[in-house]
């Protein structure tokens, strides 16, 4: 599993805009003439050396503590009560916008699929009725792949060619930008339009994918846009919400905005609040909390009150999300105190079936970065998946003989016959002739003898192959309902299998509840989230007496699963090198202090600067930082410089392009202060070094960085031990943490990489190596 | 509103024991002679002149940060992985117990008032119904609030004469705990046998109250309890879960323990967790939060269990908690966009009627604290309401004509008929000859029609009086379910009129509903929770559609009743004076900095320091701190001390006790090292100083703190804004806070009352003055 040559592809490639926007305030600098040069070779992603124990050095860290310079102060100072109010008020307002985009985006997917698929499942169905009387169905097994293909075709094209970031579930790095990692390009407006369609196409395709975990993107990416009130793409900037433009702000609203998404997805407004907070907020704020929820209630409300429309039937808001369980009454799904540990047997079952699945895809995920990392191969890829995925459809229902009677009221809706007789149609095909999201429904509330057993085995082995094939390829799709999907169908069979064995079957006879359990073991099994998922499943079952089977099933597949293989996020986010911060330090790590763990030597700068200086350390691509501790030297005396402040790489750019110099503020005495606005508007895509011009004067001037520097940065001891260092570093979601001496000297700096290099191992802790990829 | 003699009801009796045990380390050394004087006079508890404004000095801090002296650290470097392992099973283990029992408190609680009022009502309607036939129902009017007086009067005796801080829901006290305030013998063991008796008690006695509030406080109890592996009352130490024996774990468990009691009382597992982390955890930790959820889990489970064989029907675990609003169905019950206007109305009305709720109670409480002090007054007033409760009651049955038919299926379990004909009963007697749980129930449930809006009416205005002049009482009581019955009962008038207004009356033909929407808000408009209690009604309820809607309707009662008056909770908390932090620092306060809000100066402790100066700093009565900074000064040069670490008062004691000298440890060399234990042991109630002889010689000696001290406090410069240090202090639930100057020397100490003092008044920022109350 070690050494492996991969490439990196949430962010391979890069644009010249966006290399220039994004790369500059790099911890690492020496990577931008490497950029530079890669970017000549356009459309040609470059190869990375890599190896699974190293910490990617080329992601920034989001800052979630403000910098509280004395500009930000007075602006504080000076703004009154009311003042604050309409900010408290102007937050819930782009909270229950974020909702509302959220809310229509859900509704336009689910719309277009629907409609979209409709027409595909008809002309299929109606070709294959042609045929089935003429013989000849090759052609409709062509006429299928193909339809399939082309769809997928489009899909993969956008993303591969336009937005690779854009591929997937989007749900690990929405949890790396939760978790204070700063992805580049994740939350743009194009990544949305290229998700959007992206997502369209593989469900329209066919492919074993669902339309949930894009949502969640999708919502991020709203809060992201609509909290910033411009859009750099557009080139518009709507002059509000300016006061928004910062990291901490920023990151309360993508939190908002992935919960929203989840809202909207499965109907789930708490279960989305709970994600957010089990994925991102380590500072639970009670008034951020309340404006997650209004967000993920308002998201779920708008799709209800579309999709009420969309039904012809306006005004009924009592709807579920895009993925509709269906409702399970407790009446007839009650379950027993004995039944319990059955429950818990397949919680392992689905903990074994998904580390399965994970080091499948693993091993899948590797050998993609090796070979198919150009973007026409992984066109050329989905289109295979898309193809294959069609034509193992058609074999299975060609050569399945399950007929089931066509029942009185067309539960079906595209009832293909083929062999069958008259009144009955096929059963297998009724699992693949359908939007995944229909199918598990059926699974779960189609009444008992419904679907033979064999179908169901047969059935759940080709369907999980095809989503472990398919997740990963260069299409945006999810995996939560595909995951759902095969535990529903080896859970029903369970439930099947139980009832058959069981003589006396009133229990059991409804293998709904089974499928149910299965759905959660496999889902769990795979992404391994326990609280938000268990709500969610709650939520979107309509059922609280599930509450406590559900999370024994969760934590059972969980703890089972742990034990193999990590969680599909995890790997993928392993596999990418993120600097990911686990919720508090390695157990075992009491060991290390400070000291040990800090980077060292820090480049430090005199709280008035020379300018030359100052560009010298920005240009110098060996200094890896994107925070200078400021220090004060009392002139004359030997006494060593003492810590007076900290400020940011982006700080000093905006200071030099704006040439903030002790001299020229003297000489010009009109010149408008700088002001916070200025930052702001340079936010968050600050220029890079290279394009500001200082002369040859200019570098011989002095910059007075007092007022701009943060003057009291959070500070530690240098004997202070690693989990406490965590612990404070977490809680406040810091950027850098400076370690001094008691003296206040600066001897060293914490930053997110010292942090999530240490973790705990099969063989304790382990130290993974910095890398520059 | 100002300047009123007070009595500090929640903690204002301290018997001898307690009064050595908790009351030494208190921040105020001054009181602890005043309170021996008062305890002579034992019964009658002491005046404390009193003013709103004031912060109470006495409340000490929990310590959520770990001491990490050498000790700590060597015995967690110590410890294997393991050993970390296991210690994370013991709280899952502890986690669950606490879930148990608690489940089993609600389920003895619940089955014992079932009987109890069984009996109750089944003797004064047979009393009833003889004396109807030959007049003098006047006896069966002195019979029935006898009755209740007396069940009352146990009640109010063993609150009131034993444990007075059993009175009351205890929700406001454990918000307080769960904050991170002391609050002296809030979790014993005699507190939740009081509060449980008592409960039983004021529920059968027929008051407006519920037994809601109280199972959140009797879960808190179960888990400080449980998870310290021994009791103080009774003298049992099981030697486990020592680990656990420090304010860190013991809050974890506590939030832990409020959840599986919301989770008991409401059936609302997913409600109890964020009860917990809206009152209690302001670091987020995931496995912390899945362990809250586990505890919920299991308590529903097991009070569903037993309850399920209490019912007879063993095994079907698909009922909700102690409270059962009813399953909604959605079908019956939809809601359109159109009647969202008009459930924000109504939610307006709940935060007015809440504010009016409130603001009695209120004046309620100064007077009861100025007059009625004494715990005989207070039985008599609690006996006063129950007769008054049942007088009242009587007669508006009495005047009633309110007579329905006597549906064939019998669902009113004491029909009274009173002068009703044959076959019809008398509706008014139903709401009032009911536990409160049932009468929510069937405003809920019952058909269009059932209740005469008059009655309806007249009901609500008596029970909206008689509640208000309740809550407060010396009974250990809570305020959940009179307020939602209130509210269902508006609510339902509300409902019923909008029908009447309406010719077509499909969609308002349910007044359930509009029951529903009136409960929520009333409820939210008296206490003001808003994220948490959506999701407890949304669970109570079992119905995810009204999610939208309750939670618009809470934020508006919220929103409408903030600007008048405070939550109930909140009144009571301000009354106490306790130093409640809230989430974030007033918006306005960054015009103050650590230098202005901080103590000074500070008593500092060299690193080897005389034990007699040791010995005189804890006793001299004027030095108002629990953690000293501890400095080290280079001998000979006249440089200024450094702070090298802080050690508190606790440890001071436990060193002093253990003779840690180091004139002893030279000469005894077998000595046994002080270990971690010993403080564990010592925990949490250490002894005070008075009790601790030392000799002259002895105050010679030396005592060496190094091994013993937090070697690296967290420390902020003195110009930090207070937003930053208010931040820094919530996150990580510090309790002292050191502030120093640029030198590393000690400055001030911030602790909670420092914080606590600022808040947002109706003329900006304001400062609460410290008493020694």
């Amino acid at each position: 599993m070690a050494n492996i040559t991969k490439k990196v592809s949430w962010s391979s490639r890069t644009d010249e805009s966006g290399a220039a926007g994004e790369g500059t305030p790099l911890l690492n600098g020496s990577e931008q003439p490497r950029l530079s040069r890669q970017d000549s070779l356009r459309g040609r992603p470059k190869e990375i050396p890599h190896n699974e124990k190293l910490l990617s050095l080329k992601y920034e860290s989001l800052d979630y503590d403000n910098i509280e310079n004395q500009l930000f102060l007075e602006e504080e100072r000076r703004m009154s009560h009311m003042g604050f109010r309409c900010l408290e008020i102007s937050r819930w307002v782009v909270c229950g916008l974020i909702g509302f985009l959220t809310g229509l985006i859900a509704c336009f997917i689910d719309i277009v699929v629907e409609q979209l698929a409709g027409i595909k499942y008809q002309v299929v169905k109606e070709n294959i009725e042609r045929f089935t009387e003429f013989g000849g169905l090759s052609i409709s097994l062509i006429l299928w792949a193909v339809l399939n293909s082309t769809f997928v075709m489009v899909g993969a094209i956008i993303v591969a060619f336009f937005e690779p970031i854009a591929a997937g579930s989007g749900i690990p790095q929405i949890k790396c930008y939760l978790n204070g990692v700063k992805i580049p390009r994740v939350v743009r407006l194009k990544t949305l339009v290229v998700k959007v369609c992206g997502v369209i196409c593989s469900v329209v395709g066919g492919l074993a994918v669902g339309k949930e975990g894009p949502m969640i993107h999708s919502g991020a990416v709203v809060a992201a846009g609509v909290s910033q009130g411009r859009s750099t793409s557009l080139k518009r900037d709507f002059k509000i919400f300016e006061y928004f433009r910062r990291d901490t702000e920023k990151r309360d609203f993508v939190s908002a905005g992935a919960a929203a998404g989840v809202s909207a997805a499965f109907g789930a407004p708490v279960g989305g609040v709970l994600f957010s907070l089990e994925e991102g907020a380590s500072f639970w704020n009670q008034m951020l909390t309340w404006r997650i929820f209004f967000a993920s209630m308002i998201s779920t409300f708008t799709l209800n009150f579309f999709l009420s429309i969309y039904h012809k039937n306006p005004g009924d808001l009592s709807n579920p999300g895009l993925i509709n369980f269906g409702r399970f009454e407790s009446e007839s799904m009650a379950y027993n105190l004995y039944e319990i540990p059955l429950f818990i047997a397949m919680g392992a079952l689905g903990g074994l079936l998904g580390a399965l699945f994970n080091f499948l895809n693993y091993w899948l995920t590797i050998f993609r970065i090796r070979y198919i990392h150009r973007p026409c191969l992984q066109v050329m890829e989905a289109m295979l998946v898309a193809a294959v995925t069609a034509t193992v459809s058609f074999t299975m229902i060609y050569f399945s003989n399950d007929c089931q009677p066509l029942g009185p009221e067309h539960t079906e809706e595209y009832p293909l016959q083929l062999f069958c007789a008259d009144g009955e149609y096929n059963s297998m095909a009724t699992a693949f002739f359908n939007t995944p999201e229909r199918s598990v429904r059926s699974l779960f509330h189609n009444p008992a003898g419904t679907y033979n057993p064999l179908t169901l085995g047969l059935f759940t082995l080709t369907y999980f192959f095809l989503a472990c094939w398919t997740y990963g390829l260069a299409v945006s799709a999810g995996v939560f309902i595909p995951s759902l999907l095969i535990g529903a169908a080896w859970g029903r069979l369970c439930g099947i299998l139980l009832a058959s064995i069981t003589a006396n079957g009133s229990i059991w006879a409804d293998p709904g509840k089974y499928a149910l359990i299965g759905a959660g073991a496999q889902l769990g099994g795979i992404v391994r989230m326990t609280l938000s998922l268990t709500v969610i499943l709650v939520e979107a079952t309509g059922n609280v007496t599930y509450g406590l089977p559900i999370m024994l099933v969760l934590m059972t597949a969980k703890i089972v699963g742990d034990y193999f293989e990590e969680g599909l996020y995890d790997i993928h986010i392993k596999l990418q090198s993120v600097p990911f911060l686990h919720w508090e330090a390695p157990a075992t790590s009491h060991w290390l202090t400070a000291r040990e763990v800090m980077s060292s030597p820090v480049t430090c700068l005199n709280r008035i600067e020379k300018v030359g200086t100052i560009v010298d350390i920005l240009s110098n691509t060996s200094t890896n930082h994107n925070g200078f501790p400021v220090v004060v030297q009392i002139t004359g005396s030997d006494e060593p410089a003492k810590l007076c402040g900290l400020i940011l790489r982006s700080q000093l750019i905006v200071l030099l392009k704006h040439k903030v110099f002790v001299e020229l503020a003297r000489s010009r005495l009109t010149q408008r202060k700088l002001q916070l606005k200025d930052f702001r508007d340079a936010y968050p895509r600050f220029p890079p070094i290279q394009s500001i011009h200082v002369s040859q004067d200019e570098r011989e001037c002095m910059m007075d960085l007092t007022e701009f520097m943060n003057a009291t940065p959070y500070t530690v001891p240098q004997d202070t031990s690693l989990p406490r260092v965590f612990k404070l570093f977490r809680a406040l979601g810091l950027r850098h943490l400076v370690v001094v001496d008691d003296e206040n000297r600066v001897i060293g700096l914490v930053t997110r990489k010292d942090l999530a290099r240490y973790h705990l191992g099969k063989h304790g802790l382990e130290e993974l190596q910095l890398a520059q990829t």
